[in-house]
């Protein structure tokens, strides 16, 4: 009996297959590069098969399985990375967890909600707003991202300034390590009971183990969004405006500064003619609302060196209507053709780093960037108060597709160098993948390497957990 | 020549001690049951010697020369720790920090500041203080406890609603690993660079790596608090007040729920007549303030069932003048005698759950306690979205000194079983050390037993890292 076979016979029917058509989309996830790769007609590595487990319980077989055979096992959920993390290689199987969508108990007193991790984001919320509650977690993939992919890509959503980000919503979680044993943090709002093994697998990228369900905290949903937009000369006053409104304590809970470039491009539509704009969103029905918008406005109207334009709420609705039209076309992109033109290619790169860091991060990113592409746009997507991620979204019109790729490598290393010369962190919110990978070593440190290899190597002995990824 | 003899010979003179009355002053920290030993006259486990390291590079040393001569290497701040985190055993040598305290560059544009290990809390704050900053963490031992203690016990400070626990202000950390290799994580306010080193180091008590430095996140410095009391006629309302003043984000960045027993304890001088009391703190130049407040009042006012009465400013003013007296008192007490009195042992255990699990908690835990103990308070600590934390003070008068001792345990036994039936978890900011060891495995389950135990195995290979400690 081959290994597949072993595997079958330990499973409800069904939960393996080999179709070739479900293998292929399972090959890849979001990445550009490996999407231009798809376009231009390149062989993918196709896996094996995929298994669509529907219980912890069955998960907790096919790494057994997995462990005992030596198999490869690339957990994936909807498969909407743009890093490349979950990646078929040869010889292994891809744990396709979208099957595990079970939205469970909601527990109105604490306000947590049980799931599985294959619940795709825009069915949480749906399921969630039946009791008037939201995750607040905003990914701009949220109808196309899992929250099993938030924990293992470390996610970020928009309106993390208010809610968090993916650590601080999983306050409990169930997961299944490389050997078959099932883990279970139970769901508390904090513990000092050793490090926090939640935290382990948040950016784990699915190495160390296999996220299967999670408790997470919800909130009660804003009955609505009310929004402050200021103009700005010049890119630095603008993130310096931001910086005060979020260490100000406005109750902003969306804080997002763009330069020129992507201004345009976001708020083109509504006429903008020319300079950087910074947004705050607030939830609306909270106390001391219109005390901190006024306070949100001063800082924003008072510090800004060039235009000093007030925008009003028409930019923050129409951000709210449109944030995530990107992923709805890139969605649509995706389904026939899976392109983007002949030779073109367009790419984001999410850093962070301190306010002190961020002017140099900005300046040398975006030149680095632009040496090799024909666009480059950035805007502050998360704000903090010791400092700020910086989004950067480019686009590169290749000669051919094999010129784009390279060119397409050369400027990732030259941006990548600039951040790390800068003392940013190569990514903010999108995870590390097989595109970040060859800098991950440079940011950790040749100590935070080993201690990452020897984490992996203790939990991992059998090394079948995306074998590939994460690999500093 | 002795291994000791080594290790003096790579240290600057006067690093290495094994003068009596210094190894004999670090033989424990400050764990109420090894207090008692302490005054009963028991004999301590004592180092073979202190080291003093001025630098990561001496812990370093001292590191890399524990991993080849295999000798036992127990961290050590102020010795604060209420757990027995840090005791001496035969053989070993404490790694004594605290002339690592040097604090750094603060960065005035990110906020930040740079610190060694062995800062003081209240040094530290006086320090920041001159740029009217304050990184908010106000543990109760803030005047007898370092920042790398905050960080390897995973402390939570009072005003912790507002400026987070210490795993949200250290952006940045250096650590020496078990084999002298140095760690050095870039500070960030977030990254998706893979697992959050800096996170596994919170809370590992000395067993995964030394702390050497940190980056820490600051605030502007309030320039004062104002204060909201009100009297409850029951736990239950009062918590219940308090989980909604959290999450109106009224802005309150203090949040304390006292019961009866409690309430009477800290404000018995103000005259207080019985019932319980919530108390929130608001920093006074925060926008929204008044609102925040007036929103507050108003659930805390008209949640009460019982007494619904508004104690004003006092009570808070109050607590914030006298809020580490019980420090204070140990401190002194510990000087010449460092003892409580003849077989009369206080002790606290801060647990922590969801808010459907907390009236639980608290009914199960203090029936526990009571059982045993002839005074048990408690208080809401720490109030989350999702959850609390429950602190719980305790006295004992045993019989004589060794049935104190029996009935400690067994005060604790109970306590911790009612916890882990109650679903919480059973530390929220002191960490575990040898007094919670034996309820770990029981909180981590088989699975997460195993998984610390890899990852200390991996990461210390020699296990020379305060070997007894952190052990489910």
């Amino acid at each position: 009996m081959s290994a597949l076979d072993i595997l079958v016979s330990r499973l409800p029917d069904g939960t393996v297959s080999t179709d070739t058509k479900i293998r292929n989309e399972r090959a890849i996830d979001s990445w550009t590069l490996d999407l231009l790769r798809l376009v231009r007609g390149d062989e993918l590595t196709e896996p094996d098969a995929v298994v669509f487990p529907a219980s912890t319980e069955e998960v907790a077989t096919v790494l057994a399985w997995a462990a005992e055979t030596g198999t490869a096992v690339i957990p994936r959920g909807a498969g909407s990375g743009v890093c490349g993390g979950a990646r078929a290689q040869a010889g292994a199987v891809i744990l396709d967890l979208t099957r595990m969508d079970r939205v469970g108990d909601v527990d109105l007193v604490s306000q947590t909600v049980d799931v599985q991790a294959g619940v795709r984001g825009d069915r949480l919320e749906e399921a969630l707003a039946a009791h008037d509650l939201t995750t607040g977690h905003y990914p701009q993939s949220i109808a196309i991202s899992t929250v099993g992919g938030w924990i293992a890509a470390s996610s970020a959503g928009q309106a993390s300034t208010g809610f968090g980000a993916i650590e601080d919503i999983v306050l409990g979680l169930t997961a299944v390590l490389p050997t078959g044993e099932v883990l279970r943090c139970r769901a508390v709002p904090r513990s000092a009971a050793g490090p926090d093994l939640r935290r382990l697998l948040v950016g784990s990228e699915g190495t160390l183990a296999v996220v299967t369900e999670a408790t997470l905290a919800c909130r009660a949903r804003p009955a609505g969004w009310e929004w402050l937009a200021a103009g700005f000369g010049d890119f630095a006053a603008m993130a310096a405006a931001l910086r005060e409104v979020r260490r100000a304590g406005t109750g902003a809970a969306v804080l997002r500064g763009y330069d020129e470039t992507d201004a345009q491009f976001n708020f083109g539509a509504l006429g903008h003619s020319g300079g950087c704009v910074g947004l705050a969103g607030f939830p609306a029905d909270r106390p001391g609302l219109e005390a901190g918008k006024q306070a949100a406005a001063g800082i924003l109207g008072t510090a800004g060196t060039g235009l000093g334009t007030d925008f009003g709420a028409a930019y923050g609705a129409h951000w709210e209507q449109h944030r995530n039209d990107a992923v709805q076309t890139y969605a649509q992109v995706m389904g026939p053709e899976r392109a983007f033109g002949p030779g073109a290619i367009v790419d984001t790169m999410e850093v962070a780093g301190l306010w002190s860091a961020v002017p140099r991060l900005y300046q040398e990113i975006r030149s680095a960037l632009a040496a090799h592409a024909q666009l480059v746009g950035c805007h502050l997507s998360h704000v903090y108060p010791s400092g700020s991620s910086l989004y950067f979204t480019f686009l590169i019109n290749g000669a051919d597709e094999r010129a784009a790729e390279t060119t397409y490598r050369q400027a990732w290393d030259q941006a990548a160098a600039s951040c790390a010369g800068a003392g940013g962190t190569i990514t903010h919110h999108h995870g590390v993948g097989r595109l970040k990978a060859p800098y991950l070593a440079g940011e950790l440190g040749q100590a935070g390497a080993a201690v990452l290899e020897r984490i992996r190597a203790a939990l991992d002995p059998a090394g079948i957990m995306n074998p590939g990824g994460l690999r500093p």
